[in-house]
Parts: C-alpha cells; structure tokens; sequence
C-alpha cells in the first residue's frame, strides 16, 4: 500500500534522487524503521534478563525475512546482500574502538599473558581440531567437492570468535575477570585469524615445514606488535594534537570530530597496510581513553563517551538484525532443500567441532594460566573456566564474512558443498548466538550464584593484606584519587619480589606521571579548579560510569 | 612510498578485505586524513575572522586535486566522483537537521512569514529572471544546443541557495535576525526548488495555462505542508517514545540512538514520499529541540547537542573538500579548453544573473514585509536588506548536484552545451562561495558597525515598553526561567490589538501548555529536582549553550 501510494505522488514530486534507484531508499526507510523498533522492543524486554538486543535484533531480522520473503513470493528474503565491506569498514570498527575505549584497563592489562595466550595459542589449538575433524568426518560424507584449502578455511571460520556478541552476553560490571579474558581473547582472536586465513590462502600447505612455520610465527608477532604501535601512535598522536591546540578554547565540537576522525584513520591505516585493523583500533581505544579523553573539555567528555557507545550500539543491532535477514536468502537454500538432512548433519557437526575445539585449549591453558599465577584468588578456578569455554562458543558475523569470502564469489556461489557450508555457517551463527546467547546469563547465575561477592574476591578489592598495593594496578582511571599522600609505599625491591606483574605497572606509571603524560596530557593535567562546581559534578557524572 | 610499501606487504598479509577494491581504501585513508587537516588548520586559521572552515576545506580540496592531477599524469583528480546520493542521503540531511535543532525558533517563527515569502515567491523571481536572462543571452552565443528544458533548469540551479554556506558566514548570535532570514529562506527556497525542478522535467511548459499555473502553486503548497507535518510528526513521536519508555531509566545510549535514527527516517520518509526532505528534517529538528530533548537524561542532553553539531560540522566539511577535489575533473575541462573565453564568458553572464535575480526579490519583498510591520524595529532597513541580498548570494553542492542531474549521464557529458554548463556551474560555486563568502564578514562589520547594540535592538531586548511581552514570544528554550508569577500578564484583548503575531505566540503556549507538553514532555516535564547539584550544574553546562 505504502508503495503505491509513493509511486502515486512520484508523478506530483520531485525527480531529484532519481538517479538513486527508488528501491534502496525504500530499503533503508525499511532498515531504519526496523532499527528504531529493535530498540524499543530491546527495551521493552530489558526487564526480562534472559533476552539481549542482539537476540532481539536477529529474531526481527528473521521475522522480516519471512514477511519479504512471502510478500515477494518466494524470490527474494533479504534487504541488503551482506557485504563484508559494509561490515568490516562500517559496523566493526566503532564496535572494538568503543570496546577498547571502555574496557577496563586495570583487568585487561592485568591478564594481558593468560589473554595472549588464549587468543594466539588457543586458536591455533581450535582451528587444529576443527580442520582436523572436518577432514576426517566430512570427507566420508556426500556433501560435493571440498579441497584440503576448504576444509582449512572452515577451521579458520569456526575458530573466529564473535567478540560483539561477547559484549552483549557477559557483562563487564558483573563478571570482569570473565568478561576481560573472553573478550580480550577475541580481540587477540583476530589478529591470529587473520594470519591463519592468510596462510590457508596464501602459502602452499601441502609441505609444512619448519621455515614455513616460523614464518607463520614470525607474521603474527608482525602483525601482533605493528597494529597494536599503529592503534597506540593514532591515539597518541590525537592526544597530543588535542593538548596542543586545544580546540576546546574555540568549539567543543572540533575536539569530538577530530577524536572520531582519528580513531577511524587508524583503522582505515591498518586496513591499508594489510593489518589486523581490529587491534589497532582496540589499542586506539584504549590510549584514547587514557591519554585524549582527559585532554578536552567536560562535554566533549560526556558526548564521546555516549557518541562512541551509542555508535556501537546501533552496529551491533544492525549487525544482528542484518545477518538474520540473511539467514533466509533463498539462493543458497535452493541447494540444500532436496537432502535438509545433510545440512542439519554438517551443521550439528560443525557445532560439536566448535564446542571440542574451545573446550580443548580452554581447560589446558587456564591450567598453565594457573601454574604462573601464585596469589590463590588470581586463579581461574572451574566454574569460571566452565564459563569461559561457554561464553567464547559464539560464532557471528566475523565467520560469516569468512565464509561469504572463502565460498563464495561476489555473495553467489553454484557448487553444492559451498553452497552446503555457506547454510550450515549461518545455521551455526544463529544456533550458537540465540541458543548459545540465551543461556549464558542463566549460566553465569547458576556457576556465580553470589556474583556480588565474587565481583569483589576476582577484582580483588580490600580483604587480602595486599590491599595497599592494589591501587598502583590502576590506570589511573578509578584509582588516582584514592591514593593520598599517606599511604605508604612498599620498596621497589621487595615488590619486585613479591609481585612481578605488579611491579611491571608501578614501573609503568612511574614513567607514565614522568615522561607521558607531560607530553600527552591525560587525567589531571587539564587545567581544573576544583572550586567550581560546575566543572566538578559534571566530572563526578563522567566518573560515575568510567569507574 | 607507502603504496609501495603496502602492496609489498599485502603479500604477507591478510586477503580478507580482498573484495574491495583496494584503491577505494586509499581514497578513504586520504579523505579522512584531509578532513582532520582541514579540522587542524581551521583551528589554526580562526583567530583570522576572514577565514572560515568552508574556504579552508575548498582550498584544501582543490589543491589536492591539483597534486592527484599532477601525480596520475593529468588523467585524474578526484578521489571520489560528485554523487547526488552522497550528498542527499548522508551529507545533507545532518547539516540541516542541526540547524532546526540550534535555531533561535524565536527569531524563526516570529519572521516566519517573511521567510516563506523571500523562500517561495523570491525564489521564482530569481528563477524567472535567470532563466529569461539565460534564454536572451545564450541563444545569441556559440555554447552549443541547449534547449527551453535546459535554460528553465538553468534558471532553477542558480537560484537554489547554499543554506550550508550560509551557516558557515553568518553568526547566529552576531546578527540573529539575518541569519534567520537568509537561512530560514535556503530551506523553504529548497521545497520550492523542488517544486520547480520537477516541472521543469515533468510539465510541458511551452503552452502554460492557468491551470497549470495553479496546479503548480497547489503543488508547493501541497509539499510544504506534507513536508513540515511529516517532520513535526516525526519529532512527536520520538518525544512521545521518550517519554512514554524512559529510555534513560536503562541506558541513556539508547535515547541518544532512537533521537539520530527517527531523524534520519524522517528525511529518508520524506525522499520516499517525494516531499522536500530538507524540510522535513528541518521541522523535525525544531520539534525534536522543543519536546524530546528535553524528555531525555542530562546525559543525553549533553550528548545529542554536540553529536548533532559534530555530525554537521564534518559533513559540510566533507562536502567543501568535496567540492573542491571535484571541480577540477579533467574530464568536463576538455570541452571547454579550446574556447577558454567562452567558458568564463558564460560564467560571468551567470554571476551576473545571479546578482540581479536575488536583487530583484530581496529589495522589492522587503518593502512589501515592512508594510506588513508596525514596529519600527522590526522592520528591515536598506542596509539589512543589502546584507541580505549578498549573503544569500552563495551557491554550494545543491546547485551542484541539481546541474550534474540536469546535464550529466551518470557523471558523464558528451556534449558541448552541456560540458561548459557544467564547468561554469563549478565555476559559479567556487568564486560565489570564496569571494562572496570571503566578504560578508568585512561587510557585515562595515555595515552593522556596532553589531552589539544592533543586535540588541533587533533581537528586541528590554529598552522598549513591550518588553514584559517579549517572554512570552519564547519557546521555552530561553524564556522560561526569567518568567516570575511576579509579571502582570496584560488582557489577551489588548494584546490582539496591539501585537498580533505576538499574540498568537502567546495562544500557542497556552496551548503547548495545557496539550502538548502532557502529551510529549519538553522542558519541565521531566522529574528535576533542583537540590541536587550534579543534575543542577549540568543542567547550566547545557543551557548556557542553548540560550
């Protein structure tokens, strides 16, 4: 109806966009629309706390799916074909910026090794088994012609974690142990992927020797430190334009537009150089937070912090909402609707691979993890461990552009095993983020039945003797203030003893207070009169959710 | 150097963005590197008050141009090729849409008929005549075919004023009342370019009867009010949601995301139905400002108003850069490189035109509107009038897309006529937006020599009998609060007497009183308590912006 009475009043109105073609203004009418009521309904079903907007989001895409699909009868199922470029130049990057611009330093930097290791050493491990079972089980199936290059594709597919469904299913607050190792693991998750992707593209693998095999090494320490200097430099360099010039003095709005501008040129520079722009961004975020953040005026403050977290929320749902309506695009069903029960197979397969492949690096290397930490309540004990073998199990939109990428050619694709697994991964994606998605806020309610205690015990507040030493840990983001001029300090040398990793972050701010910070600015070296009280409760509001 | 250095490394590195073009990358990592240039050296460039960021965007912008055309051996200057959608669908509708949200809506409303008398009748005078002008001219010149079509499409592209322009030249709270005309002008002038596009390409204006002229004026109508219903209501829905939902309650990113994402459906509404979507934003920004803005949390408040302005600033930056790389296209400069003469023959005709089609409105209109007045001081003096005249003089990206969609295929031109069109269309743009842009502000300083006492006088401060009245002119936004149950309201009576328009100022709070504001919230509706500090002070940190 709508329709018609569009095309009615296009004889009356203009001809201005006509160059546009009309069908994409009603696409996006319709995109937007659905995104304004994904956000309504989201917060309509935020009192029941088994739901998540990303849930809701896909279950809409779904929904929608359908609604065009029958409309358009049977043609056509989706609004937009995913393109991988709409999702890793548009939707990511402000997804991990604002990841990294949020996070919590203290946790992050604290577990970096048992991050490290999980993200580097425990996707190789996933991505060994995934291959290896495909291999050996799919070969004996009838699911067309898959060469040993496929089937190393998909363990490099099934071993990307979905790091925004991370966001959305832990929460930092509630579990911040959890929530730093899962979601800093899928962020360390990228970078191996790409490099493992790279290889089953690039090099010969059919002769694995050790050269080849440094060199593999030797590309993710490449790739690893540049993007992590590139994100640093950006953000550094943002902080020190910012505290030079000081746009605040003319318009508050420059200083948000050059932070925004900065942030996304890191990426775009990574992308360029062929890096793993995920990290860099991430570490954008992070600097940015540390340094930048604190270099301009309150409401730039407030409108960053909001601008970047609502900018991320609105990819994430257009994210879940576009990939549930691509669940439902015909053209790749075709192939598999004369034998569903091959489809339901691989895709059950393909689960039972991702669920051994996660468990088998996550119990080893929280055991390793474990044998280097000393202090009983660093350890990450079972239950958490359980947790963190779930919370990391979902697929999402990463695996989807891999495989869009490896099966496909331009979103088309004519072979049936491609066609097979191009189903079945978006078969996975959903299974494992609604089903998967669903039960993990039950999960973390059952495993941490008193999560306010253990809050306390992992982020080891007060209670230990230690307590004194803790606030050095900080970034200076929630515990500066705390730290008077009469709290005494423990000597460099027995603290060196006691606590390395500590000492590590004493050190780090040492010459954080003596070198960085009188060239990048950061907190307390913006001009600030604590008798105004404008200044200090608009500060308070800006602190409330940083710390 | 670095496209060297990174296509050697795309031999390690990843593949996954291998389906965009890698060109396309460059161009974004340069685009975006240029507009945080421009931010900087705008910065830099403020304390000289001749300069503006617009200037500094076109000169940067084409001096790229100059340094790509000398790199690429002469075959090519733009990085990105002019595109109406571009411009229609993401640049424009966040310029306008802030510019409802941060105007004086005092200032607007009180000269609203004025407005919509220089935006609708002025805008067919200056076509009329540019049109007549170009038909006279040009017929008589050798600039190859051009037909009837052509010249009344001609007379439409230099009559669609630069409203971005404008915002960037005048300063709202240096000379209020001119930036509200000329402004406020560029938006209705836009429903009526619309208007007059559209029968220049729909309607056979050789044989113009009454009929069709009032099928015409029917259809501005028709538009207009659709338009501005359609924004208004696009605003009190999302008012409505806010405060129906209490979004804040959860998430203040939420409010943020729901206000960006209703504003731009209400355009992309608008675009689908055929309607001026400028306007529409353009009300929907008003009404968003008046009602949901007020229903949201500080935060958000805070938020909102500078990602709004952030959002504007860049696109107009992006579109000057734009411009700017755009005008040296070589491929439209080959048609007209033999007859240089001819090219800037036509150009200075144009300027020309241009010059007496706005003089030939701006003068004889404001006569009319100060019969309309009783007020001395609301009336508009020769020297205003003057002000009027040339800052309205700027044509920008609308003239340039409408010329592109009239005399180009796809970017493309083959003819002649239609090569030199173009070419002096940019022309036109570059010389109004620089010299003409350049000189408003020493002209604004030579004619309103002591712009603070005028501002006063034209704003209608205290220093008249009437000034107890003036409050209740405001819209809430800066009035309320000095507002004491102290002030002796005169008779309703008396009032329609003596002010009418004022008067209906005064039934239209009554009415937003007793109706709207229950309904959709607005300043005041929202549970403020006025001991609290924090919400207090920030509540300030917003206002002192906003009045």
């Amino acid at each position: 109806m709508g329709f018609e009475f569009a095309s009615l009043l296009g004889k009356l109105g203009s001809s201005r966009l006509g160059t546009s073609e009309y069908s994409s203004i009603v696409s996006m009418n319709l995109f937007v629309a659905l995104l304004c009521a994904c956000i309504v309904i989201g917060h309509l079903l935020e009192e029941n706390r088994w739901m998540n907007e990303s849930i809701t989001a896909l279950v809409i895409g779904i929904c929608t799916g359908v609604v065009i699909l029958l409309t358009s009868g049977g043609t056509n199922s989706h609004l937009l074909v995913f393109s991988e470029d709409l999702f890793f130049i548009y939707l990511l990057p402000p997804i991990i910026f604002n990841a990294g611009f949020q996070v919590k330093k203290k946790q992050f930097f604290r577990n970096f090794m048992t991050i490290v290791l999980f993200g580097a050493v425990g996707t190789v491990i996933s991505f060994t088994i995934i291959s290896f079972g495909a291999i050996n089980i799919f070969q004996r199936m009838d699911i067309g012609t898959l060469e040993l290059g496929d089937f190393l594709a998909i363990g490099a597919i099934f071993s990307a974690t979905d790091s925004v469904c991370t966001l959305q299913v832990l929460n930092q607050d509630q579990t911040p142990l959890l929530y730093s190792l899962v979601f800093g693991e899928g962020v360390v998750n990228d970078a191996t992927s790409v490099v493992i992707f790279n290889a089953v593209q690039n090099f010969d693998l059919s002769q694995i020797t050790t050269a080849v095999a440094f060199q593999l090494i030797g590309n993710f320490f490449y790739l690893f430190i540049t993007s992590t200097l590139l994100g640093a430099g950006a953000g550094l360099l943002s902080a020190y334009i910012i505290k030079k010039l000081y746009f605040g003095r003319h318009s508050t709005d420059r200083e948000v537009a050059i932070m925004i501008l900065m942030a996304y040129l890191s990426y775009m520079l990574a992308e360029l150089f062929y890096l793993s722009g995920i990290l860099t961004v991430f570490f954008c975020g992070i600097v940015m937070s540390h340094y930048t953040w604190h270099n301009v005026t309150e409401k730039s403050r407030v409108t960053t912090k909001h601008t970047f977290a609502t900018l991320s929320f609105v990819a994430e749902l257009f994210i879940f909402l576009y990939v549930g309506m691509d669940a439902l695009d015909i053209e790749k069903w075709k192939f598999v609707k004369d034998t569903p029960g091959t489809s339901v197979e691989v895709s059950a397969i393909l689960l039972g691979l991702v669920l051994v492949g996660r468990a088998a690096f996550v119990f080893p290397l929280s055991f390793l993890s474990n044998l280097m930490k000393k202090n009983q309540h660093e350890k990450i004990d079972f239950r958490q461990q359980v947790l963190i073998w779930w919370a990391g199990l979902m697929r999402g939109a990463v695996s989807m552009a891999l495989a869009y990428n490896q099966f496909t050619k331009l979103g088309h694709t004519t072979f049936r095993g491609n066609a097979i697994m191009i189903t079945s991964t978006i078969t996975v994606v959903l299974f494992s983020t609604m089903v998967f998605g669903l039960i993990t806020q039950p999960l973390v309610r059952l495993l941490l039945p008193t999560p306010k205690s253990l809050t306390r015990m992992i982020s080891s507040e007060p209670t230990t003797p230690k307590s004194f030493i803790v606030p050095l840990l900080g970034n200076g983001q929630d515990s500066e203030i705390d730290l008077g001029p009469h709290v005494v300090r423990p000597s460099s040398l027995r603290m060196l003893l006691s606590t390395p990793s500590h000492t590590v972050h004493y050190y780090w701010r040492k010459f954080d207070n003596a070198f960085m910070r009188p060239v990048f600015g950061g907190r307390g070296f913006v001009p600030f009169v604590p008798g105004s009280p404008t200044e200090q409760s608009t500060h308070h509001l800006v602190e409330e959710e940083t710390s």
